[in-house]
């Protein structure tokens, strides 16, 4: 194959391989220098050694097809797929998650694990299954799961003459696999909870649920689900308010911090309420797309849950009351938030604070160098080891499997690891190294000395970490439109346009209006911390001072 | 009450609340102490202050009841009721793993994930679900499986006219809820495995399970199961035997090193052999009562699965090949294993190296002196900030809590909490500070300058840990007896005999011996590093050069 077909075929890796083929290096350099610039490619020449790396690709090609623009949702698959993240399995809707998908979802429960315990709560576990007599007890909690529970019915299998297994062992009552966790929960709080001395009672559990879900879609949405729970009990309506916001804080905060992810913290209007709640307050997240993702949730449930389960206590003047509770809670959807929120046209970005590996070594030798490079690669990364990030570990891994460079850079540029070093036995000669940072455009590379690099690597990382945030916070703020007319609301969120979140005054009365199904938009929240301003509702005419954000939404 | 009747009661308590009630506190404090002496009670006596702490109990009496020896599976209950570690659940099989249990579990995780880690495993998760074609893919598998599964069946729930729920939405192929994950962790990698470059694959997933179990003990034998399993993918046969045991080793050294439990490791005789596995390897340690707990397995798979699977891989020489694979699991039955080892008749005694909290600062004061006692012992929480055991952060808690001060001790005595840390007002003038240790006999309390204390605290944890496996390992010697004639077997293991390990000749001829059903004892395993020592088969007969350990077994 020709370097030209292998252009057309957009094959960066069937030229590394021609160059390596070629043999009097010397004089072909000058003439590759010439290709590559007319190919538009960005290379690392180290060519006295006669090893070439190609990082960059034919301008105007990409690793992930289709493209953003091309196929939005589909793009999204893609990124999923090229970064090993996860996978669809057998069982209808539920999801293999793969290591580098796992480890992402570690250090989420990482961080968040210890902003739960700072703030005072303490972990338990609480059983898989719910009798059906639990789930009934609080009437609109069961409506709103009834139509999405998976229903175990047996406790054990029998074959039949042709050796087919068949369900054995009816059981009196039914159990429905945990959709969520409020009544089984509530059931342990009842036996807990005796005295305002035992409030206010602060748990969280990380657990898997359950919502047999008929059109699913990797992170965003499946039947099993990864999550934590979080479920309080206070003495007063107050502190349960507090305690409501308080997590949709710590929501906020690591999204911001962790994620990257700049949000819209608000309440939900009643339509769209956990059932069972009296308020839910609510994280939304804007993707690339411009459509709203619903990030996580915090509850407050009053007392309805506490008669439901009976969780009373004997206050301090000898009197039983009901307590206070609250419910708030985030999944393995945050996954999919990042993917969609960050990553490009050759596959996912990651913020650094929640990569499973920050730094890949790419050691670049023929055979007879091999142990001096390495040993280079081996030290370096060992200088490594004691860097952090605002307080978490660098994670360094040197990639040395035996697969074409060009592969291998592709590989990590896929799976979003943020920073590639690459080290060859020149630059191991001149004690430099050369970088290549995820978020650079086009993926240049630079050249660095070492120290330098050792220097600075974890200002360059958290820098990164600045920048994700700033780009999406800037997305988010240029695409958030004050509409103060129906016409402009259609046109706004027509087929073709390219929509956004809309800021516009609401009233209750809108709730169900028919031009929000027809356009497949949704209120998102009544935004906090925003000024009451005067206006009329965009769909009932009514006057109110209250303004929700509407979107599309996943 | 007086206190001769609050003694007779065995309460502690009450004498607290009658010495506070006392005026004249000068002129009673020698006859006080003679009372106690006369009670045999161990006491902190701050009297000029007017407070008075009875942490000891009177002699003969326990904070749990039954004793060990009494009734030990009671006790066992008992104390983990007295420690806070779970509860049962209205879910039949289903316990509740309450706060301080499941700190126990994070800590057990923390330090295995650790452990896999290093060893090269990822981490992944995979669904809770599993079609019954699946299971039925290994038929010795399934065989071990059928009789305790729960079976979903439906994904909906419907009311009838009554507003009943039932069952609705009937699935065409029913699942189940994982027993354990081979077939479905086989599925996905019979996609991940393509050449001999993908092997090995070392993954590991933090799941909960369910065998639905008749008879249930918290802790020990329930219906869900927290646990890890490995499973791994080799080119060879040599390697996946070499995990196999690696693994087992892992375990072996975090019970010794975190348990502080000693263990029998060996190799299951066939009867007892993983549904499936090639060779099962088993971690086995001795409760208090001299049985056996089987408290981890590591299974040689073979290709069993691998066929069952097809997990195939190109060797080098372009040859198509089934994998050997292995799997591996410990579960939330190490802190059953914790709790019947150490524990003793006041209640949980912790392994420092899993305690969720290390030590617990008690402040001691009347109302005037709070403000200045909480400082100090703030500031001694303070300065223990830094402290570690053996590179894990020593957690200290202040225990501020506005119930009686002897109740306070004594909850933290039967949750195990390896230090109390007694804090009043004249220690504080002294600069000083009583301290409590949870494995010294009777809860004896020492005096101990606060600037000694910060300087020996990490060394009192590690020989408390240290002193912990000592013991546990001299009683697991005492208890293990080479046996080799059948009278001696039976008598051994007669119903009041205090029993333990019997070391026996064995040959496979032995296996279904009805003395052995008769006796309620099993083979627990043929140890490794053993020996080969001629002599025959205490059952069969036959000349083997094979012993096995035999124990009645939880």
């Amino acid at each position: 194959m020709s370097i030209e077909d292998a252009y057309k075929n957009g094959l960066w890796l069937q030229i590394h391989l021609i160059l390596h083929e070629k043999e009097n290096k010397e004089k072909l350099d000058l003439s590759f220098c010439l290709i590559f610039l007319y190919l538009q490619l960005s290379i690392s020449i180290d060519s006295s050694e006669g090893i070439f790396t190609v990082t960059s690709k034919p301008k105007g090609r990409n690793a992930i097809s289709p493209t953003r623009t091309e196929n939005y949702p589909e793009w999204y698959q893609q990124v999923v797929k090229a970064a090993d993240l996860a996978e669809n399995s057998p069982v209808r809707g539920c999801m293999v998650i793969k290591p580098w998908g796992y480890g992402i979802w570690e250090n989420i429960q990482k961080a968040l694990d210890h902003k739960f315990k700072e703030t005072g709560h303490q972990n338990a576990y609480f059983p898989l299954l719910i009798p059906l007599s639990f789930l009934q007890k609080e009437a609109t909690h069961v409506e709103g799961f009834a139509k999405e529970c998976a229903v175990v019915t047996h406790h054990r299998l029998e074959a039949d003459a042709d050796g087919k297994l068949h369900p054995a062992g009816e059981l009196d009552e039914p159990f429905v696999i945990r959709p969520t966790s409020e009544t089984i929960i509530g059931d342990s709080f009842s036996r807990w909870v005796q005295s305002y001395r035992d409030l206010p009672l602060l748990i969280n559990q990380w657990a898997n649920i359950m919502r047999w879900e008929m059109r699913t879609r990797l992170f965003l949405r499946t039947s099993e689900i990864l999550w934590q729970e979080g479920h309080t009990a206070h003495a007063t309506e107050e502190e349960a308010q507090e305690e409501t916001l308080r997590m949709l804080h710590v929501y906020e905060d690591f999204a911001r911090d962790y994620m990257a992810v700049p949000l819209i913290t608000g309440k939900k209007t009643p339509d769209e309420r956990f059932p069972g709640a009296v308020e839910t307050y609510t994280i939304e997240a804007m993707m690339q797309d411009r459509k709203a993702l619903q990030a996580g949730t915090s509850h407050f449930l009053g007392q309805n849950f506490a008669k439901a389960s009976e969780i009373k206590f004997l206050d301090p003047h000898g009197e039983m009351k009901y307590a206070w509770t609250t419910s708030w809670g985030v999944t393995t959807r945050l996954i999919g938030a990042i993917v969609m929120v960050h990553s490009d046209d050759d596959g996912l970005v990651l913020p650094p604070m929640l990569a499973p590996r920050h730094i890949v070594i790419l050691p670049i030798y023929k055979a007879e160098d091999r142990t001096q490079v390495m040993e280079y690669c081996e030290n370096l990364k060992k200088a490594l080891a004691g860097k952090t990030l605002r307080g978490m570990p660098i994670y360094t891994e040197i990639d040395d499997r035996d697969i074409r460079g060009g592969e291998k850079v592709w590989q990590h540029i896929k799976k979003g690891t943020p920073l590639r070093v690459e080290v060859g036995p020149r630059d191991m000669q001149a004690d430099s190294l050369f970088l290549g940072q995820r978020n650079v455009e086009n993926h240049q590379k630079r050249g660095i000395p070492r120290l330098e690099f050792l220097d600075t690597v974890e200002s360059i990382l958290g820098t990164m970490q600045d920048d994700l945030y700033a780009k999406a916070k800037k997305f988010q703020l240029d695409n958030i439109h004050d509409i103060t007319d129906l016409a402009t609301f259609e046109a706004f969120f027509a087929e073709n346009a390219p929509g956004g979140f809309a800021r516009c005054h609401w009233s209750p009365a809108a709730m169900g209006h028919p031009l929000l199904q027809k356009l497949k938009v949704t209120p998102r929240c009544l935004p906090l911390n925003q000024e009451p301003q005067a206006g009329v509702c965009l769909f009932s005419g009514e006057a109110t001072t209250q303004r929700v954000i509407f979107a599309k939404a996943y």
